[in-house]
C-alpha cells in the first residue's frame, strides 16, 4: 500500500496504530488495486486518522494505519469489503503477514528547514 | 535500514515500539552503513526485542523496532554513538521524520503453508 511519499498528520496522542508488517507473494494478481482500494475505503471509516506505508523492492513492507480508539480498529476489521480482501491476503497477496496493535503514547517529528532538521 | 526480508521474532505481548517513519534526501552520503551498524548496536541493548524496516524507492521509510520497556527505549536514545547517528540525520539524511513510540498490546501473524495463509 503505497501512494507516494505521505506522512500522516495526526492529532496529538494517545491514539492506536495497527503496524502490519508483510511479505508479498510474486507478481501483482489485482494487489495495488485492492491496497489502493483500502486505503480510499479506511479513510472513510469512524476514527481512522492516517496511514504510512513503505515496501521495499524484496517484497518486505510495513503499513502503519492510526485509529482513534481499539474499538473502532475492531469495527474496520469486520467490514465486509475489508474482510474480503483479507481472505485475498491468505489465499494470493501474502506469503507471511504480521500484525500488532499498540497505544501511541508519545509523538514528535522534525521537518528540514534551511538545510537541516532543527535540533530536538 | 533494511537488510532483506526479516520479521522479529517477538515474545509475547506487551512491550513497546518505536515507529520511525522518514524520508531520505538524494544519494547515500554514509547513510547505508551508519544504519547497518544502528541495527547492529541496537541489537546489543538491554531490552532490545527486534527491527523490521522498509523503504519504498520514492525514499520513503518506515523502521519499527521493539523493545521490553520505555526505559530500555530512553537509554537507547542516549547512547552516545546513537546520538552521532541522530546528528547525522538531522544534517545530512533525513528530509523529515516522524517517532512515535507506542506501547503493543496484542499480535498475531500468518505464515504460508500449503498454497495459502492459515484462517484466523
Amino acid at each position: 500500500m503505497s501512494a507516494g511519499v505521505t506522512f500522516a498528520s495526526l492529532p496529538p496522542p494517545p491514539y492506536y496504530a495497527v503496524i502490519f508488517s508483510s511479505l508479498r507473494t510474486p507478481g501483482d494478481q489485482g494487489y495495488e488495486q485492492m491496497a489502493a482500494r483500502m486505503v480510499e475505503l479506511a479513510a472513510q471509516q469512524p476514527g481512522f486518522l492516517g496511514v504510512e506505508s513503505a515496501r521495499s523492492e524484496d517484497g518486505f513492507g510495513i503499513t502503519v494505519s492510526y485509529w482513534r480508539s481499539e474499538e473502532d480498529i475492531a469495527a474496520w476489521r469486520q467490514h465486509a469489503e475489508h474482510r474480503m480482501a483479507q481472505e485475498g491476503g491468505r489465499t494470493r497477496w501474502y506469503e507471511h503477514f504480521e500484525l500488532r496493535v499498540a497505544r501511541v503514547e508519545r509523538a514528535w517529528g522534525r521537518r528540514r528547514v534551511e538545510g537541516r532538521l532543527p535540533d530536538a
